[in-house]
């Protein structure tokens, strides 16, 4: 992985590809640095082949496309100092602050904020695992953008050509909308709310504890929430950007892509990757679309396909056929494939076997099966304690890493800047060019530290006052400590980030579901209460932490923090009407939608609803032995973590165990799809490993772009009351006679 | 079409590009020349790029393998005269006849034979279309033999090189082989005899017009008329080949295509070929043996699949994901593919639905689906009219060809030679290098007439004598009458197939049917008779022209005309006996083998034995309007031909009505996988024209052979009583919501 060598260059980061752990929740940062830094690779090894080529057309033959990357591919093996990308761009004028805020950037951000949110949403509601869309995004705003300013140019009105800067709007507006479809916890949170869940934990199922979706206080709670992760670490941007010279892996790697697209090569290579990602995009709606007619009742269709017989079947391990999850797993690092695998077959391979043995012993046998006194608790509780176990064991090694990174700053303050906290010798970041014309650009347009405060206190006052009347159950007080604490913790977040790429925002999210739902105990709605306060918790951090990428991103694009900030704010307006929009759409369209076992289980919805009844409760309602099962899993989560930072380089070798934790609830399905897309880009990338590291992200864009915008129509059929026609079902050879007989009569 | 420029060398042939229309019994012949004759494009202009290529590696950059065939692409565009290619060969010592004979040789044809014979029996029985396996037949000769040599020179005790003649014997005794399980008509006249045939046209179904297959008497029969036609033409051989120096495009363009593997650049393609082949016939083995676990039961699985919707798949438009069909299409022209098509489209989309309609008034509608009496009757004997039509137009337009040119022959001997037949001018012809080395080959091992004259005579009477024992209904005197003008038919079948690559043999065995079957008369078991006069008729004339493509082959090859004599008698013995095995294995495996809308419902057997019935009986049988209709759609098929002579080079656009009929009886389904397979090659040619038509053939071949080869273990499984677990099943909305309650109880 590509991702080790860069995080080499920090002395911090000697370790660090173990924290490259994608986790259900904190995929959407870590991915997009997995195969963003593959394009920056690409980039800088491009314009060293362009070269190459030229002199092979000078003698007259003509390099063909294969030969191009065969020269990346071997020209590319050494690692080479940057060289100057200023310099490239040393001819184009930055233009100001509000020209970089176009009307066109924020039409085609909303076009494409939605459909983002579409394809986050069904992820959410079917396992809960978000990939980077980054890519998809920065191409398909460039893509759009392009064509848009070609016809004007054509047609002699162009007033304003397409420049970097206006990319980043573009990129940080989408990635801030669709950011809420995951933030507004839709799979996790806000839904365990609804009765849907309740019904099916049986636990703290009263009416103080339910909430179901409606659209308008599910707009109104993102609105007075989403804004404060922003206000509250804008005054921190210069220390954390400049000073501290955080590194934002995914900031980074954004940047990179979008200066990239701005070279001539390099527009070049996107404009191929954008076809690409089209044709993917077109077969992967047209799958869907053709799947959708095969639907048509329970168990039918492409998703229920045994693919490994019936037997298997009944123990969640098929091929669904989901061009997603092959996507997603062609973005998904090996490691995190093979934990999901590891993790599946370990759970429903080896272990609810063995648990479903011992019914009418361990638990009642006559229980249903969607009780989670039955052997489901087993599945939920145990899932829930290998989360929190690596959750919080990485919890307390970011914050280490926080606090060893702020006190070697002041150290180094101390020391007068002998030596910045990246690692680089202080020569070359003090005295190179382009580091010399971001700081000057970054520090030029202002944001008053006045602002920031202001705003923080008023939204803070305003949404104080207004959630104790959306939840009567969270009481104003609580509301003001989050609000006292969120600060401090937005800040750890963001620097956190900084130095690992990873948001640990759900970790919170999870520490204030414990805290709060035991404040408020379980006879005054605690559950919801504890749910609740996990999304105010969840979208300050979150948003804080993605701020801060952005900041990055812009300094390194020369674009004005001024204009990443107005993008993220109209960005995350939109998001928090878009989203529950959207979310609405979903649980209209799709009557079951959250119960297991259909297309759409909302896995994490009825986790985070237990989490929270186990910290209002405690373990009282667990089946026997679920407890010390749970602690076994729990402790092992924290021993493979700690394995895995001590063996070094082997760690790519030891599943992740925020990975194997994922498929024990929801089964094995989607990680067989997620293995055929590593497998696949495995092979492509031993045939072609240029070609394969530049293309396979469109790819994978496209199959999960297309896939997810089906959804669209597909939700608008059902709102319509179309169904599918046919059935695809799938019988035992014995049943298929008894059905045969009774279809003959 | 690269056939088109090809025929345009001979003045008689300047219309015969209509003439390359693929036909279901004549595929093996004519789409062999389409594919064959790219490859020799594709070798000649090979020869000539390698110099641009070595060209380039002295400029120091390495050509791509893309670069290669866009050199080929466009060197290739303009046709040139042939360079001698035997000044290529002439430094290789020409072994003798009895060493070209080696045992290797025979052991790898029969492997190759028994696979082929697999393919050749599955295709028979499913729909009777017949691609060319001369391409796969000679590539995996080469494979078998050249990894058997490399071996052997490895370990040192390598006797002999492996020779072109040493090839060109593989591929004969290959495709005498697998000939036979064609011509010894287990899809036609002799699986025509059998109950389960008779049952369903339920007129002349008396026991004296029933002959069940057992594997003594099929075995019998083929044995005693197989060789006959061998006989009877190889006195002929100098007329036809170094005298009249007819084409005979098939045997030219395989001898193009083994010369080829035997220079360095045309190995190296071949085995990269071989490699391509190879993963294909893996998928697709793969992907038929994934496809069994679903088809426990009737109407499950893959090839019940309603792509189209369950209406269209009642009308029996669906794509049945087979991919032998897919691999076909590749193979045959895109005419055919269409024509077959526009055929599916106007019978079934169109026609039954209409006569549908009248049910009650055109025939009764209480008859069973199967009745004759009823639709099938339509279906059945309209089908019939038109195969009739087309054939008896080519009939006499062949032998009109065939007339002229031996009238031109004669002219010409009286003019002394001025012009010889092919059009060629007399001075290249006659002082070309290549020609004159083989002819001085050819001339070398002579086979004395008397040989000929004796054999024949002598298998003549034995078969005389055995035959009226296996068919009692056969008298011995009809039998000598057949042998009495067999040897002109086969003569004149040869010449028509130098001509234009098309034999004629069912043509004439339907003239057999017709003619020996009245004769015979209904109460003397005519029909039975009928059909086995057929399969005398048919037995001669097509191993007559195949015999002389062969001999062209081995003029090209300088493979001797003795060794070539031999192994297609050893290639046609070794098909006598396993023809039948293999069709045994069919017949006890699967149980529904020739009832319609089964997995192998032998199309062709109930059209044979229809046809036979009508001989024998009349029209009397026919249901209302049938009889019009046959008039209708006769005399709309040899217009169609007509026109098609007419207009030229537009021909291409018009549909050949021999294709149009097939899908009329069988359904649509498997014109779906064709012209899929077509679609695939026309994008293919599209983004990469050289390489498509270099690996195209391979591809298709892998497709035929593994998706072929896969029946041996699934008829083994069959036999063995194991049965599919698994019964993927279509249901209606409607239907599974009755199943669902079904089950529910």
């Amino acid at each position: 992985m590509q991702v080790e060598k860069w995080a080499l260059s920090s002395p911090y980061l000697t370790n660090s590809y173990t924290v490259y752990i994608p986790t259900h929740e904190i995929l959407v940062s870590t991915t997009s640095s997995h195969c963003v830094v593959n394009f920056l690779h690409l980039y800088k090894n491009m314009e060293r082949s362009s070269s190459v080529a030229k002199r092979d057309n000078q003698n007259g033959t003509r390099p063909s496309e294969d030969q191009d990357y065969n020269n990346i591919k071997t020209n590319g093996r050494e690692e080479e100092a940057f060289e100057s990308i200023e310099k490239i761009f040393e001819s184009k004028e930055v233009p100001s602050w509000k020209s970089q805020l176009t009307l066109r950037a924020f039409v085609v951000s909303f076009v494409l904020g939605i459909m983002f949110t579409f394809i986050v949403m069904k992820l959410n509601l079917t396992t809960g695992i978000i990939p980077s869309l980054n890519v998809s995004a920065g191409l398909l705003g460039f893509f759009f953008v392009k064509t848009w300013t070609k016809l004007l140019e054509k047609s002699g009105v162009l007033k304003q050509p397409f420049t970097r800067q206006e990319n980043t709007v573009i990129q940080t507006c989408v990635v801030a909308t669709s950011g809420i479809a995951f933030s507004g916890g839709f799979g996790s949170y806000m839904f365990g709310m609804s009765e849907t869940i309740a019904k099916q934990s049986n636990e703290s199922d009263d009416a103080s504890n339910i909430k179901n979706p409606a659209l308008g206080w599910m707009i109104g709670f993102l609105l007075v929430v989403s804004f404060l992760g922003l206000f509250s670490v804008v005054p921190l941007r210069k220390i954390m950007i400049i000073k501290f010279k955080l590194i934002y892996p995914s900031g980074t790697a954004t940047a990179h892509l979008i200066n990239s697209f701005h070279t001539p090569q390099g527009a070049k290579l996107a404009k191929k990757q954008v076809r690409t990602l089209g044709k993917f995009f077109s077969f992967s709606f047209l799958w869907g679309f053709f799947q959708w007619f095969f639907t048509s009742g329970d168990d039918c269709g492409f998703v229920s396909f045994p693919t490994f017989g019936l037997k298997a079947y009944e123990h969640r391990f098929y091929f669904d056929f989901s061009a997603t999850y092959v996507g997603v797993g062609m973005i998904c690092p090996y490691l995190v494939n093979i934990s999901l695998l590891v993790g599946g077959i370990l759970s429903w391979g080896i272990m609810w076997p063995l648990i479903w043995d011992r019914r009418g012993s361990w638990y009642p046998a006559e229980l249903a099966e969607s009780s989670l006194h039955g052997l489901q608790g087993y599945r939920v509780f145990i899932g829930i304690a290998m989360i929190l176990g690596d959750g919080l064991y990485n919890f307390f090694k970011v914050l280490g890493h926080t606090f060893l990174g702020l006190y070697r700053h002041v150290q180094k303050n101390k020391l007068d800047s002998v030596l910045p906290v990246d690692g680089r010798p202080p020569a070359a970041s003090a005295l190179s060019h382009d580091d010399q014309r971001r700081t000057e650009l970054f520090l030029k347009d202002q944001i008053p530290t006045l602002v920031s405060v202001v705003g923080y206190i008023t939204i803070a006052v305003i949404s104080t006052i207004t959630i104790p009347h959306i939840f009567p159950q969270l009481e104003w007080y609580q509301i003001v400590v989050i609000y006292m604490l969120a600060p401090a913790l937005a800040f750890c977040n963001a620097y956190g980030c900084g130095l690992t790429d990873w948001s640990l925002a759900s970790t919170y999210g999870k520490l204030a579901i414990f805290t709060i739902g035991a404040w408020a105990g379980a006879n005054h709605g605690g559950v919801l209460a504890g749910l609740a306060a996990c999304g105010v918790m969840m979208n300050i951090v979150t948003t804080a932490s993605d701020l801060m990428q952005d900041f990055k991103t812009g300094y390194m694009t020369l674009a004005s923090p001024r204009s990443m900030f107005v993008s993220q704010i109209i960005g995350t307006a939109m998001g928090c009407v878009i989203s529950p929009c959207v979310f609405w759409l979903f649980y209209k369209a799709f009557d079951d939608l959250g119960t297991p076992g259909s297309e759409y289980p909302a896995p994490y919805a009825l986790i985070y609803r237990n989490m929270s009844i186990l910290g209002v409760e405690g373990f009282s309602s667990l089946p026997d032995n679920c407890l010390t099962l749970c602690y076994v899993f729990f402790a092992a989560a924290m021993i493979i973590n700690g394995i895995r930072d001590g063996v070094g380089k082997y760690a790519k070798y030891i599943p992740i165990p925020m990975a194997m934790a994922i498929p024990f609830y929801i089964g094995t399905y989607f990680t067989i799809d997620m293995c055929l897309g590593s497998l696949i880009l495995f092979i492509w990338q031993r045939l072609n490993k240029a070609k394969a590291d530049a293309f396979a992200p469109a790819v994978a864009s496209g199959l999960i772009c297309g896939d997810g915008i089906w959804t669209l129509p597909s939700s608008i059929l059902a709102l319509a009351g179309v169904k599918p026609p046919i059935c695809m079902k799938f019988l035992s050879r014995k049943t298929n006679m008894r059905v045969d007989g009774f279809l003959g009569n």
